[in-house]
């Protein structure tokens, strides 16, 4: 069983040398005390408590699992007790609202600590994830009196919170979707439905549960814009927050999954319970893209830090297993080399190094954007971060999702049979992190929002931004022209393959969906790319400056060689697959598929 | 759980109008006899045997597993009764030597069969796979006592076989192995030693185990050619063939593994176990390589037959879930479409049934040419089926191995969340599939096969031949030139890699270890595409003769169309991969991988 260290040399480097969020704290409003040592500390006690208190349990929580029974769900040992001290240490409220008993920190302090929750424990990590994310979405939309009766209790960690859209029949087209919504004489509704999919809709950990969940108003127009969202707690609340009787919300079932066992999903059945309308009316589907959105950039943190723990999984066995002879010999006085010696191991190991820390590049980047949204100080600054962030959302989702899952399976590979045996610990990885490609959006979903609301819906504007931003770095790199002239083209092809895109989807209108797939990717290798040169730039800097850490320094140059050189091309292989079109997908008779 | 359907009319689409095995067996010494109807009939009874008996097993085996207690192993309920009346069909003497009681029919109708096992139930497929790989080993190598002694109840099914070759401290390098057989006045020897990851090591299938055993005779020269080959019974065989008393065999315990729970993977002790030397002394290594090169064979049509169950599962999902509209409108008249309208949910689907047909169409033609290797009448024709089969043997374990692992995470991904959860019996299939990258050595270790022993050792005479009737075929074929000229650039890419490979690996000891799993790749992408070009030409003329079956044969074209177009370019891809050379592997310093 691999043992999770928190990579706090790395997340140094990320935060500190390559996004430089001492600066950028400087910058937001309330933000300003937030210095590099405090930003550590907190870190190193995030780290201690993933690595101590939520690590040990993993494997408990994957063997265990949740168990259901009348209703009532028991989650596996020590997670309840995890969750307790998780919260009186006030980690749920690190970025939250103080007037709620929040501590105002910064979202990207959240994000970092999300991360290693993450390597430590996924299934646990659902518990405050969903929290926090129904904490924001009451946040941003409901009126004061909803904040002041939910809010303190999510934010202490007595209740936590869930996001209710599935439907037995509508998962990616929620136009579909059937709960009701009963106005009553007292301004609630009565809300009745059947939900399934909940993640954490059920469990010992809290005294209560917020659900939010997406309903039809009775007389709502049709599709998704007669859906509004609702707060329904599975105890009731009274106005000033106190609990009161049980709630219509039961929980039929949970799923037996291929992986996630600690988290129970569940089937919860909505009958006549009380709930409150969250935002306006008929525009629910908007009210929870706050959650969507956010919990989408978990996803992304998921993945990336599962590929994290395949890595340090992988690079601790290949250091002590001894098969053949490398070149050069690494221990000619044993009778064999250890594994990393040899070349297509390496290749293994660094593919997943580069997803692990360019995947911790990426989300870093996406929360600094998360925090300029909030806190920054102007509204145009706060209008340009929202921009930046809906285009790289769905693109971090989605490549993140894919490099956390092939980091997985490069995880076993380098084990060996031993990777297929489930004490070495690296088959959980690879089941867990399996739905990182699939929830809160497909990646089918993913590459079809990026490509028409993203890149087509403004024109082009945010993705112009981004690609100019990429050139001005790109053209003044202090790295060698090997390096500089991959991304350079791959981003000219990215600029490209979107006007082809643009220009003939209007008369083949399945192109978009031919192509939404390999065009998400290509977007995430590019971006990797870019934030690798970058990595690169800095090193080469580092080094040149006569760093003390030049092993570190050079394997983060090395690893951006391996990237640009091995990983980037293959966004040249998704611009072909988009331009070879839609007939080679379309031209198929449905009746044709079978035998 | 998806209900399994044998492709039947695929399978004689690929035996008759492909391959024409009907006139192939006319050309094989005592094969004549089988014509068409016969094929289809035996065919047709396996299919039922797969369908009926052994596909209700697989989740069951899946969840219950094997058990083991006190050295003894359990198998799932029904998975004995199975046997014993896959036994009682003459199921595993189909192509074994009548002289012990076998059927003698040519192996490639026992591939077929072996492929509705597969997809039938991949562990149950492991006891015959084992069975007549031990049974094929002894038949090759033993001298006429051992065969007399052991073969006739392999082929009745009273015994079962194993390979036992990994030891705790060796997987892929088998020179480190250090089981010891020491010799006896009788001509017997004493093996003792400890064997670990052995499939169905343990059982209650059957009354006997004949383990096949790598180990030392005592003196015998280090390294991979002081290795012996012996026949270790679990329990005592006398001349006679009767049982005598228990062997000092004994299994320690069996692994948790990710997947293929139905079959015991064993830790095995041999404790001065009873064993007979099988071929000659010092060249046991070799005599194995008949078993591991049949298994080789046999786990490509695992991962091949996995692809097949993963694209039903998927297809048959993709027609009932309604989500979205999709162009043209399929179902107007409900609330949304079948997802099968949806081009990237047509992306995945054409993608598994290219592998799965695909698949098919290369492992049987690898198993014509075991036919050949075994009773073509020419030394000539057996040396030249020899040849083609060492090249093609690491291709399709590499290629399908890799292709059935997408295949089976593409079912989950169309499948969406459901496709997480158990019931759908879609991430049972990524968890079985999952070892045959592995197993049977690594794809590291096949690509390493491939590049050093089968196209650099022979001077490249065999990829030569294959390269010339590729392009023989291709430069006359009557397809469109959109789908030839693709194959033929790469066919050109595999020629000029190869060579340049060839030219650069003297002076780089890393080169061939950097690109042996590329060279892989490029290869099994480029062998596929040759038999979907194939495919394609054989279908346009059914088509042209006005086929009654236009479906069945547009099914294919467009498959084929779908293949060159959107699989094989990932062949260039692995070309520019291995052009980047080695140094972007072995530049970064062991101490530089972590942080």
């Amino acid at each position: 069983m691999p043992s999770y260290q928190a990579p706090l040399r790395d997340i140094a480097f990320v935060a500190h040398e390559l996004l430089d969020l001492g600066s950028h704290y400087q910058q937001l409003a309330g933000c300003e005390a937030l210095d590099p040592a405090t930003f550590d500390a907190i870190v190193e006690e995030g780290a201690k408590f993933a690595a101590e208190q939520l690590a040990p349990l993993n494997a408990i929580g994957d063997q265990h699992g949740c168990r259901w029974q009348d209703g009532r769900v028991s989650t596996p040992p020590g997670f309840a007790a995890a969750f307790r001290q998780f919260a009186a240490n006030g980690w749920l409220g690190l970025d939250k609202d103080p007037q709620y008993g929040g501590q105002g920190l910064p979202p990207s302090l959240g994000f970092v600590i999300h991360e290693l929750l993450c390597s430590a424990n996924h299934a646990f990590s659902q518990f405050p994830n969903l929290t926090g994310g129904a904490t924001s979405t009451i946040s941003e939309h409901a009126d004061e009196a909803l904040r002041q009766r939910f809010l303190p209790a999510l934010i202490e960690g007595r209740w936590s919170g869930t996001m209710c859209l599935t439907e037995p029949h509508c998962g990616s087209d929620l136009g579909l979707l059937r709960t009701r919504a009963e106005p009553q004489a007292d301004g609630s509704y009565r809300i009745s439905g059947s939900k399934m999919f909940i993640s954490a809709g059920e469990h010992d950990l809290t005294e209560n549960i917020v659900h939010l969940v997406l309903a039809r108003i009775d007389g709502a127009p049709a599709g998704v814009k007669g859906i509004s969202l609702f707060v329904v707690p599975k105890i009731r609340v009274e106005a000033d927050g106190s609990l009161g009787a049980a709630n219509g919300v039961s929980c039929g079932s949970i799923e037996e999954k291929m992986g996630l066992h600690g988290n129970p999903t569940c089937v919860l059945n909505f009958d006549d319970a009380c709930g409150y309308l969250l935002g306006e009316a008929h525009r629910g589907l908007n009210a929870m893209f706050t959650f969507i959105n956010e919990s989408r950039l978990a996803v992304a943190q998921q993945a990336q830090a599962h590929a994290e723990t395949a890595f340090q999984g992988a690079l601790a066995y290949a250091r002590e297993r001894l098969q053949m002879r490398a070149t050069p010999r690494l221990r000619p006085e044993l009778p064999a080399d250890p594994i990393i010696g040899h070349a297509d191991v390496r290749r293994m190991l660094l593919t997943q190094k580069a997803y692990a820390e360019g995947g911790r590049m990426l989300t870093y980047a996406c929360a600094q954007q998360v925090d300029r949204l909030h806190h920054a100080v102007t509204p145009a600054a706060r209008a340009a971060a929202a921009r930046r962030l809906a285009l790289l959302t769905p693109i971090a989702k989605g490549i993140l999702s894919e490099a956390g899952n092939e980091a997985a399976q490069l995880g076993i590979q380098v084990f060996g049979g031993h990777g297929f045996i489930r004490e070495w610990g690296m088959e959980q990885i690879a089941r867990d992190v399996r739905i990182t490609s699939i929830y809160e959006g497909t990646n089918t979903i993913q590459g079809l929002d990026l490509l028409t609301r993203k890149v087509f819906a403004d024109g082009g504007e945010a993705l112009a931004e981004l690609l100019a931003e990429i050139e001005d770095f790109t053209r003044t790199a202090a790295a060698p022209a090997e390096l500089v002239r991959p991304l350079l083209e791959q981003v000219n092809a990215w600029r490209e393959v979107s006007a082809w895109l643009h220009e003939r989807s209007g008369s083949d209108a399945n192109l978009v969906g031919a192509s939404a797939f390999d065009y998400l990717m290509l977007a995430g290798y590019t971006l990797l790319g870019y934030l690798w040169l970058r990595a690169a730039c800095q090193a080469e800097q580092a080094l040149a400056n006569g760093s003390g850490e030049a092993d570190f320094y050079q394997g983060k140059r090395e690893t951006a060689r391996f990237y640009l050189q091995r990983l980037l091309p293959r966004a040249a292989l998704h611009r072909t697959l988009i331009e070879s079109g839609s007939a080679n997908l379309m031209s198929i008779a449905d009746s044709a598929f079978a035998r």
